[in-house]
């Protein structure tokens, strides 16, 4: 029985949008606000979507335990209260937008659970504003 | 990298379910309490969901501020505050379902932002009912 | 043992803002969209709060189920998909605003539950606007 | 034109999850605190999509009073205020998984629509943890 | 400088009302689907107010941190997964209503905390009902 | 007819906990990953309650749009995708606490609206955690 199991999870941190190879003129005309040079900031909220088969022994797809651990472990931990633009090693040479920053929770927890499962992103920037990758 | 952004905005607006082809009896009974003569309201809220592939300059899909500005010229400013039977073109020959009115909403932002991205629309008449399109 | 408890609800329903006492230029001048001829519409979330005693042979304040029929026949059915100008008694002489409103549903259940019972009133008229009688 | 629409519901149950074929040490260790021999419970929340074709007489997939209707009768009134191990014939041989749970509401609505639908469950255990049949 | 502090919480638990001084039928008559015998359950919600003056030197009230460890150790712990009835003292001889629940948990809160704060606890038993200690 | 009505707002910012007069090694202490020295951020909402008196002519205690017009000049303006530290010149000299924040913008709408109308703020950093002033 293949099925889908979701959990939800948040944290916060600051960050910039600001592109190197612009001028200070052309960040602040396409980023606006977001170009801030003293940052600003987000509640983060992420939902992992992960699709498998379902154990009958367990009735489980996976233990949630599990899943909530992994994501505290590998997302939680390395971007709660941090400022993306300085203190996350990935984003040195990656824009901070939405999409990268999806992407890159992506690609930890797709990694992480290994080819068995088949991993959905959605993160969401404000209650307004998410992203969700694969689309 | 292909990816999905979603914007949510809401708007507020009056109609009812009325099948001019029918009996006062016929849509009495089909639609109930929403075949009030007097209309009814919604405080509608709107996703709308576009799949494209990121823009390695910006790090965006696209920019969401030209996205809410589409959202609010095309979809807030022509149905907020409005009748839906009364003030709006399209409804005088087409009924007032969500389902309707989330396809027509679904025209008015794919024709706008083109073939270049994917859109899907979420409508909720409340926060227990909503349509999707496509499905 | 002095507690308060609370039960929520939800209505829909037509109306607009409209001072028969002034000029159309007024009207539209003061109340801007709120003053569509042809009606806007809303769904209200409501929030009934009752003050008083628990009983020690219950366990309860008052049976919610009792409460939630008294909010269903007293004000779900009297408001929902209705047109609060049109249709309601009360507003024929009285404007639809959200603090009227508000006041209305407050005699109302105040008088039902009696002086034993403490009311207050939590209207939402949107998600980010709402109102409390008694303050 | 298809089209998907959803519908939301709640009920509440208690229940454990216990592997009759494994020991009372191997429980406690796989399911920790939900094999708690005396129950524990949730306030689960429900969305059933449905998908189909809109009816241009009515402009409705399908009246959302009728499937509300059949939410209540067949989903409802079968587990609402109940203890899933004890009181739910088709939970005697099977786990009292989410993901067990959301396919058994599945395998209800989808037999009761029939075939011109089709139904996907969503089932939140609670707001951080969900399952959704067909993934 | 007098302030509140809010913080949330969430547990889940079995329960059923059942007052032993009644019969069955004048039990069953009282709570309705409440009182099935083997129990039903829910995702509690919890909320603590504490009000109190904000210390100069820190800026805070209390340190959230310290709040949420001592809600997690005295009220988390002692309810979360459990069956009220079966597992927890305080219910041996009291009615497990949210009233009752609610004024427990303030018993608790209040004392912990001590008389320098001022508390006030939210506990909903579902999205729809809750209850306040004090009123 | 004296009432309340609330207006609920939102923005973003970055910020983080420091204490000039302490070391390095108590900040650290007392305000953990709060005090991260590239900061952290939030997603903050905001709800302004005003208490005043209904004017019989409009039916309004105050209208919505005036209220969301000043929220949005003199606070959302101010804080939003700012420093709070860096940006806002009153938190040179002010700790960036969720306490204070919230006094700072009860002082700012205060006195914007006057004696004649009673105002009350919540301020959330996030979902879980929020201030109210007065309390």
């Amino acid at each position: 029985m293949r099925i889908a199991i979701f959990r939800k999870a948040h944290f916060n941190a600051a960050h910039r949008l600001h592109n190197p190879k612009w001028s200070d003129e052309k960040n602040a005309e396409v980023y606006g606000v977001c170009n801030n040079a003293n940052y600003h900031g987000h509640n983060y909220d992420l939902e992992v979507k992960v699709v498998g088969e379902v154990d009958p022994e367990t009735g489980y797809l996976m233990d949630l335990k599990i899943l909530s651990d992994i994501i505290k472990k590998e997302v939680e931990n390395k971007f709660d209260h941090k400022n993306l633009n300085l203190d996350v090693p990935e984003f040195k040479t990656m824009l901070t937008s939405t999409e990268n920053f999806c992407h890159l929770i992506w690609q930890i927890m797709q990694e992480k659970l290994g080819d068995k499962y088949e991993v959905t992103i959605k993160l969401w920037e404000t209650p307004r504003n998410y992203v969700q990758y694969p689309a």
